[in-house]
């Protein structure tokens, strides 16, 4: 299970013919107990938390989110998603469509408009048609259910370039989070174009619930790079039903939803447009965790290193040069980096290492940079992924 | 002619083994006299300023040149320069290599080790060995030429990735400014794996010749980019033999240096490893030049656009979302968008354009972005390329 797998959740997903190619494109997700339980089927506002694009340009439905997220104070009844259109740099016509889909789905739960929150992805530029959401929704409102097939059709419905739905189930004693997200390029620090949409029983206020949800996401969704191209629609949601009986700590909640959030964000990284291989760039050593954090980046954001990891090739001197004009603060005759268990360089200077062993490590899909700027004590990870063929055969607009 | 067009030049090059596949890899620039003149052939000591990498980690030849033009108050009387090994990343014994390369120079020149820089280009993290420099010094002293041939030569024998030399001349009234350039990859702003070398016969000191490089370098080496990746041993120096006889301004000097810089940058941008096509990226309409430089530069860089211009894929939504999160300022309903003659977006909507004749100016080499932010008047301009397969290949090391 996932998204449905914590009590109080229903999903459901559809094709409404936004995508040309018929594939699903619509997906719902509302807060209700299932059909047969107490007010079974009827949607209700629960506390609701959201992370938002830093672009100075957010798309209409990223400013509809947080409307209505501040007008409720934090809650919310149910999310509308399409794909195949990103209404962004859609102007006023793109607000309305947005607009109008939450009328539209509040209309069919029963609810205020204020308490339906609405995400697209896709393409910039395009006026997402309202005509297929309106059509479409009466349809998608009756398949909602809690089962494995309902959020599967609602995991599949968001995607975009991703070649599978991604979802993810962390129980704990007494709660769970589940959660499902979209995402494989465009992808960047500070959000990408990521949707990711995350649900929980817990029993918890919305304030406590934004709390744990901004430290979940920066340690996961905030540190992958498929090409560090930060989107105008990216959205982080998590929805808590309180389904759960015993209090949950604000400790154990952002333990969880971390988990969920490293899951689902290790799984973007894993369906990298063209990506061929992940790797895991950890920085240590640093003076601060700012300044690991932005070495960790740049190494994994460097052309010329992305290059060397689908080649194979153990080319360690790209490290240090992206280290070097990151920011960071280091002393390069201190610094060393290796690749797996193997360290290629130390004091700054080539180590003499063995290089077919380093070739070994990076034929693997799972790939491991360490880089130690003997600065202090600092430490962060970023997960990155190769650039290769695939990802330009992408973005050309010719495939 | 190139750097030996002003007059007070020698230039030559050689090929001494650093590279394997016997390529010329050696390069020696010396103020002098032609033979036959008064003083001719003998080095001497001229006038000479040089920017370089902001990177943290620079390389021992980096380090030699700023340390010896502090030593000599701004004055040399040669430059050589070896491709095939960076001599970064290689600790005290690089930093030995680097010293012992002017030592040797100078005493077949005749003049004092300070007087003599060294630039190195090629990998990082492997030892650049001393033994071929030292074999090919007095066969590259004896070659030294005011010629052609000779300046030719030694822009290609500076050459890594570089598919052909590179190399321009700017005559004014009674002075003239000569260079050679390299770099096709880890070309960034704020420097790149580039090594430029200027010439000019103005009488000038070095202060104002430090002053006219620095800006010449700001709006042209400074504002182009292939792949982001700043290089640990970028740098530009110019030399300045005094031989003119009228005084020149330092407004004169500035531009000529700054055409000249420009021509070497474009060049280095339609040499850019695997790129088919050159893209001046214009911001105006911004806030302050700094902001424009800052969407500019996010425009050039970003992988999506560079995808979208090697399918000649009118995607502007990428163009916008690439200035939204450059930090530069705007209303996002305030920016247009054109790709050449042609506006793509108004007022932060799609203008309805026509899509073939996009494509048809995306078709060609020299391809023009265009972006007001509706913000200010102030405006800059960045030279990007396309992303391509061939880039992929070039830096994989399988090639």
């Amino acid at each position: 299970m996932s998204v449905t797998g914590p009590q109080g959740f229903l999903a459901a997903g559809t094709a409404s013919g936004i995508k040309e190619s018929g594939a699903l494109d619509l997906a719902l997700l509302v807060a209700a107990a299932p059909t047969g339980e107490g007010g079974g089927g009827k949607a209700r506002p629960v506390p609701t938390a959201g992370v938002f694009t830093t672009s100075r340009a957010p798309a209409a439905p990223v400013l509809l989110c947080r409307r209505h997220l501040a007008a409720t104070g934090g809650r919310a009844s149910a999310v509308v998603v399409n794909s195949g259109c990103a209404n962004a740099a859609t102007g006023e016509p793109g607000a309305k469509v947005a607009a109008r889909t939450a009328e539209l789905a509040a209309a069919h739960l029963g609810v205020p408009p204020e308490e339906v929150l609405v995400c697209s992805t896709g393409i910039i530029g395009q006026d997402l048609p309202f005509a297929p959401i309106e059509e479409a929704m009466p349809n998608l409102v009756s398949r909602l259910e809690r089962s494995r097939e309902a959020e599967t059709a609602a995991a599949t419905a968001i995607m975009t370039t991703d070649t599978r739905p991604k979802q993810t189930l962390v129980s704990r004693a007494g709660f769970s989070v589940g959660g499902m997200c979209k995402g494989a390029g465009m992808i960047a620090p500070n959000m990408a174009t990521m949707l990711a949409f995350l649900t929980t029983d817990a029993a918890v206020d919305p304030k406590m619930l934004q709390a744990a949800l901004a430290a979940a996401v920066e340690p996961t969704f905030n540190r992958i790079s498929i090409d560090g191209c930060t989107s105008t629609n990216d959205t982080v949601l998590v929805m808590a039903s309180g389904g759960a009986a015993d209090p949950v700590s604000p400790g154990e909640l952002t333990e969880a939803l971390t988990e969920a959030c490293a899951d689902l964000a290790y799984q973007i990284m894993a369906d990298a447009e063209g990506g061929t291989k992940v790797a895991k760039v950890t920085v240590t050593g640093a003076r601060s965790e700012e300044d690991a954090v932005r070495a960790a980046r740049a190494i994994a954001d460097s052309a010329l290193v992305k290059c060397s990891l689908f080649g194979a090739d153990p080319n360690w001197g790209r490290i240090l040069g992206a280290a070097a004009v990151s920011g960071a603060a280091f002393d390069p005759a201190a610094v060393s980096v290796g690749y797996g268990p193997i360290r290629v360089c130390e004091a700054g200077r080539a180590t003499g290492h063995d290089e077919a062993a380093v070739r070994a490590h990076l034929e693997q899909h799972d790939v491991e940079i360490s880089c130690d700027l003997g600065a202090g004590t600092a430490t962060a990870s970023v997960l990155g992924c190769d650039l290769t063929y695939g990802y330009i055969d992408e973005n050309t607009g010719r495939s």
